[in-house]
């Protein structure tokens, strides 16, 4: 199977898991779960979670049974827009091709959107019913550690100071380690944890998730500089706006493309070794490596 | 034992952990752990894990055990301070009689501070040495519904709206079950569950802590319409200045007084059948009505 229709399998798993998620009896909150879906069901590409059922594809689990864990990657990530685009942050009005939630809801329930998925997330992970409690106190473990303050927290803490200073090549792969790595490591991380993988397949997939969150970083920082609204669904040229440092600006244009096929070319060495089922996520490698948006 | 007493060495047990509690050998994070221990390290009363650590006691369990847990539900409370005073929100200047966060560190770097304890509260829970991962997950679960959109958070959602309408009385509890009272409640709730406790014995603390979360709410309500910033560590005023509906608005002072003493009677009234050991609960009750911070 093409790796495209492999995502698109993926993402039509757990958007149709999403949307049937967040509801609620409490009229009085009506407001924040519209606020909430507005911005968890304003598609997107739904990397991390098809990243881990990807994963648990190769370890023989099914995705059925994972969809609550799935979906609170989702969550997370999702929230975490939420916060990155609100005015004190990077104060963005498109996100996804639509209206940032603040746009909409103002940023006071904006934030409340966040902290309520944020939040969400783990009543889904410690509420699973079909992995034991061992299973889901690991998988909050690796997750709250790779979003939290040592974790993609902790990035866009570096991120807001980053903006007062010029950052050396190595400051940005350190803030790019918390702000966008951790979280696309931790879908294989978790999935190994889910399936107990042996230690060998497990290092693999973490060093393949490694290069896989920078490869994503290095094009994200590519399209900023190069896309369209049209194409990314946000406003393209706001690092150079803001005055952040990118790959881009730091190592130019086909530098920065040089640094994401070394990345891609890492990730599919680290699988290699996995053998010819392991084939899609070398495919996923090239598929962001080429990705427009 | 006096409850001042208790309600003290409590503070102590958990002002000690919490000191030790958030450290980074990450200098690039440095800045976001400064401004999570402000706020964490501010002082605070401490109830909410003060509850937790009673319940516990009466239950027979050593309070040692389960400070990860009595500290996440106080990681949780402070970043709901965080984010509650943040410029889009109710935008206050002080808290617990100091700066608040974004006062200090900006409300980018305060968003992220609140973000930051939030999930690391999943953390502590997640990783406990001293319990079972099953009651590991149920206290997850518990604390994360009492703190997301069906609870801490859709109340500061409802709170938002309230700005711009005025409540009834009804619309008002409503509110304050979500904002105030799900998180004074749970400590109790999560005490039972990590002690497995009897069905009565839970009931009666269940009820006790819904009893309490509107006392503490309706007496903080007084504080803000009676109250100087010296005794409470924030400007007074504050529910008039955004035209916010309190008890003391919609029932009067004498109204509210009144009201605040029939929640103390209730809940003093609902520990009573768990015999002269509970007794500390009732004082509990009795001191947060006469409470003047």
């Amino acid at each position: 199977m093409m790796i495209q229709q492999i995502l698109q399998e993926k993402k039509q798993l757990v958007d149709q898991y999403l949307a049937k998620l967040l509801a609620t009896t409490e009229p009085a909150n009506q407001t924040l779960y519209d606020s909430m879906n507005y911005s968890l069901l304003a598609g997107g590409k739904r990397i991390r979670p098809a990243l881990f059922l990807m994963a648990l594809d190769f370890l023989g689990k099914p995705s059925a049974a994972y969809l609550d864990a799935a979906c609170a990657i989702e969550c997370i990530h999702t929230y975490s827009l939420i916060h990155d685009d609100l005015p004190q942050m990077d104060n963005d009005d498109y996100r996804r091709g639509k209206l940032t939630n603040h746009k909409i809801y103002g940023a006071g329930m904006a934030t409340m959107a966040g902290d309520g998925l944020l939040t969400y997330a783990f009543t889904l992970l410690s509420e699973m019913k079909s992995v034991t409690p061992d299973i889901r106190c690991q998988l909050i473990a690796l997750l709250a550690r790779a979003a939290g303050p040592e974790g993609m927290v902790g990035g866009q803490a570096q991120d807001i100071e980053a903006e007062h200073r010029q950052l050396t090549m190595n400051a940005l792969r350190t803030l790019d380690y918390y702000k966008t790595v951790r979280l696309l490591c931790v879908p294989l991380d978790m999935a190994s944890a889910a399936a107990n993988a042996e230690h060998e397949t497990a290092d693999a997939f973490h060093v393949y998730g490694l290069h896989i969150g920078y490869l994503f970083q290095i094009t994200d920082d590519l399209l900023d500089a190069t896309g369209s609204l049209e194409e990314m669904g946000k406003n393209p040229g706001q690092d150079q706006i803001h005055n952040k440092a990118t790959y881009a600006s730091l190592a130019g244009l086909a530098g920065a493309r040089e640094l994401a096929q070394e990345e891609c070319d890492k990730a599919v060495h680290a699988v290699a070794q996995l053998g010819k089922r392991a084939e899609p996520f070398q495919e996923l490698a090239m598929y962001l490596l080429h990705r427009t948006k």
